[in-house]
């Protein structure tokens, strides 16, 4: 049997996303082996109900769990909003990236005014007002969702001048509550970190849950005696359910050639 | 047995864009009943690989055999680009949107320089390309993918100055090669025409290939005597895959109430 410590860390998401948090847990804990599943043959989840989240999201844990990982980090807000507390009954770790991020959001905002940008799955689900309010109950907390920022991101229009527009049109209400903190809500809005910035302007702090979420995993697991104590280099696979080609280039240029070229899992494992 | 005549016709798409051929179906042939299938807990299919496309699409026209449908319509333009050879084995007529839309814009253009408009996978395909050719050698075809236009549609922002912004950016090159003739080719894209049209201006045909293949779908069941012959309204039933709530709204408006309610498929079936 392998030991524990020494199984790798499973991390899922819709699609290519969850590698901003695969890079900050590589950075993080340099010696876990991870296993990335991104669900490109059914992404985006941010449109889709609860129901079907959730079913999706509990077919790759048991894929996970097959591959014998030693917890699961679920590297999608969506399916943490939607699907997390259903799978926290599996008897490994299971930790999502709307508690770490609400968290930092808390300890860096001073005026407690605090905006929150998502898919239209996550927002409709409130689970960041909640996580924010559960760590401070006096915080003010404003929801809105910005379902053309993942297709901007997908069209590869992280600068462009229409991205600018659409930012300024969905954040224009947020900033009338004179917000101090944005929590970017979804993992693929980390790329459009500029032309928010710009938008909002220098003073609002924008929270990227990813690095929030490392930290968090490796607090976890040194709490359960979970962290691999070899020195090696950890490995990285991939597995995609859709274009495992296009997908390998994408996360090459991502995380710098640290994994090897993403393999196909076919639905039919589900 | 049921005889051939009155059996349903089977009607697909990813989506909601499909229920544009019906409206059209049901104005060409009101005494038919059709059933139609939304994959709405997969959709976008236009950012997929052909494999997937092609699976999803067998799979839903087993469901529609299952419901003994006399024969099915690819109201979508990617599943038609991609997986209307496959289907075409079934043995009852499997018709595609992107001939019947071929047909009309060759029949319309007078310079024969024709641009088209369409998913990322439809435009890789080049199935457009081809019909066109097919049907007139000599005509010039240029093909442009607009990943945001199904995003704008879903968001809702069908006249809003950014959903100009982006047609304008992604139709100037067809400008250029002073098309006369400009295929919607992809079935969200009608709700966008007074947008479009605007851009490029009132000399430039616009196709939207529900009509045409509507009347394409009556051409062939009136040759293959499987035409209705009865007086009595048809019904029109929906599945969806995915939040039959939402999507019944929205069919509704769409089809002026002719629709009962959508009833939820479950991925199950497949």
């Amino acid at each position: 049997m392998i030991p524990s410590q020494s199984r790798p860390i499973g991390v899922f998401d819709s699609g290519l996303g969850g590698l901003t948090v695969v890079k900050e847990l590589n950075r993080v804990l340099p010696s876990e082996d991870i296993i990335y599943v991104g669900d490109t043959a059914r992404v985006p989840y941010g449109s889709k109900s609860p129901q079907t989240i959730m079913r999706y999201s509990r077919q790759i844990a048991f894929f996970l769990l097959k591959k014998k990982v030693k917890a699961i980090v679920v590297a999608c807000n969506t399916a943490s909003a939607l699907a997390l507390k259903s799978l926290q009954s599996l008897r490994i770790p299971v930790m999502g990236v709307i508690d770490p991020g609400a968290r930092a959001a808390v300890q860096t905002s001073n005026s407690l005014k605090i905006g929150v940008i998502g898919t239209t799955a996550t927002m409709g689900s409130h689970a960041y007002r909640r996580a924010i309010q559960k760590n401070k109950s006096r915080a003010a907390v404003w929801e809105t969702a910005c379902p053309l920022f993942v297709p901007l991101v997908e069209e590869g229009w992280l600068h462009h001048a229409i991205t600018r527009s659409v930012a300024a049109e969905y954040l224009r209400p947020l900033l009338k509550k004179k917000i101090d903190t944005l929590v970017l809500g979804c993992t693929h809005y980390p790329l459009l970190k500029k032309t928010i910035q710009n938008v909002v302007g220098p003073k609002i702090n924008l929270i990227d849950s990813a690095q929030a979420t490392a930290e968090y995993v490796s607090r976890t697991l040194l709490s359960a005696g979970l962290v691999n104590a070899n020195r090696r280099r950890g490995k990285i696979s991939l597995f995609v359910t859709d274009r495992p080609r296009s997908f390998s280039r994408l996360a090459s240029q991502f995380l710098g050639g640290k994994a090897r070229p993403a393999a196909e899992l076919s639905l039919d494992n589900f």
